[in-house]
Order: C-alpha cells, then sequence, then structure tokens
C-alpha cells in the first residue's frame, strides 16, 4: 500500500496539496493563494480558505479568510477561481482569533462576500 | 487582523491542526491519529482520513484511508470515535495512488468500512 496522497489532477487532494493551490480573479488574473483551510470537524465541509493575496497590492494583512463557497475550481486552470474584489478584501468585517467561534462574525463575512453559508441546509 | 488559525476546541479547525488528532476505538483506547484529510475540491467535503493506527499491532501499513463518515468527533474526548477494528484494516481493499480517482475502489472501500459515501444526495 502506498503512502496515502492525492494526485493534483484528481478531484480528491490532499490537505497537504490545498497549501499554494492557486487563485485566479477576472481575467484569469492570478490574485493569490491558498495557505490552509478551515474545517467544520462536525460535518467534514470545508467553511474558510485562508488565502494570501499577492496578486492584490495595498492590503494591509497578508491572510484573509474566504468563504469556501465563494471559490469554484477550474479544472482548465487547476486552481480555484473566485469573484471577490480587492475593495471587499479591504472592507470585510475584521477578523480575530475568536472569530471562529463567533456565528455573528461568521454570518456577516458570508453576507459580505455574498456567499452562501456552509452551515445552509443544515 | 490575527493571522488566521482556529482553536482546536472550537467547532472549526485548520487544516494544519487535524495533523495529529487522536481517533479512539472501543472502550475509549486510542487506536491512531489523523496524518492528513483527502478533500473533494468541487464541493469542500471532507471525503477520507489518512491515518496512522499505532494502537493496532500487526498492521501490514503504516497509513490507511478511512471514510470520513467512519469517523465522528466526541468534544469530550477532543479527537474522534470510530468503530472500525484492526481486522477490517487488515481486509480492507489494496489501496494504490491510482485509487483516489477510483469510483469502484471508493465504493467498495466505504461498503467494506460500512460507512455512508461522501457523494450520496449529490
Amino acid at each position: 500500500m502506498a503512502r496515502a496522497t492525492a494526485h493534483p489532477n484528481h478531484q480528491l487532494i490532499s490537505s497537504d496539496d490545498v497549501q499554494g493551490t492557486e487563485v485566479y480573479g477576472a481575467g484569469n488574473k492570478n490574485v493569490g493563494e491558498i495557505d490552509h483551510l478551515i474545517i467544520d470537524k462536525m460535518t467534514g465541509r470545508v467553511a474558510y480558505a485562508v488565502m494570501s493575496f499577492g496578486g492584490f497590492m495595498g492590503l494591509g494583512h497578508s491572510h484573509y479568510p474566504i468563504p469556501w463557497s465563494a471559490l469554484s475550481y477550474d479544472k482548465s486552470l487547476g486552481g480555484f477561481r473566485t469573484n471577490i474584489t480587492e475593495q471587499q478584501l479591504k472592507d470585510a468585517p475584521q477578523f480575530s482569533d475568536d472569530s471562529w467561534n463567533d456565528r455573528d462574525w461568521e454570518t456577516k463575512t458570508h453576507q459580505h462576500y455574498r456567499a452562501p453559508t456552509y452551515w445552509a441546509g443544515m
């Protein structure tokens, strides 16, 4: 039995390999990459991708949590697409370590990015 | 804005922090730990946990992919519970790097562990 790793071209990917996956914005412009994922351990759903946005200049922070539903995987690009803008990132609800346990922050953040919540339909 | 990491006591957890989460079997016996997760990048669902089973002796391999639905998070233990047995691991469908792209292997593996598939209801 080989050590279990997932080929990046497959639909299944190792959580180790998600790190560094590219993210593309309008006009297929590379805007950043995924640093790590935030997972709901009860349901096994990915809730957020924590991204670094090298492609957007002038941002105050290096890492931003983005609702998973604001990303879609594009096989032809080999990365994720998003419609979020630099202005949305700048205007996003303030984040702290307590935010992960704060449903109010989570709701506001999903509304801000106009992204369906990961707990919808539960 | 702090760097985005998830506190282990919260329902949301960083993919970085999942590594090393303990897994408990019958009688709350510690049977192993999670090495990494395998994620369906289209849907954002965790499909498998790749586990190492230090608590079961005599296993031929160090890492085994376990359907996510065969694990349940137990807040009081601070880890995952599973009902799978050493014998089930020994008898599990052979695994290779191609298995992640092999729905037949995936179906057999879920049946073997009597675990609901992550693609059910899709």
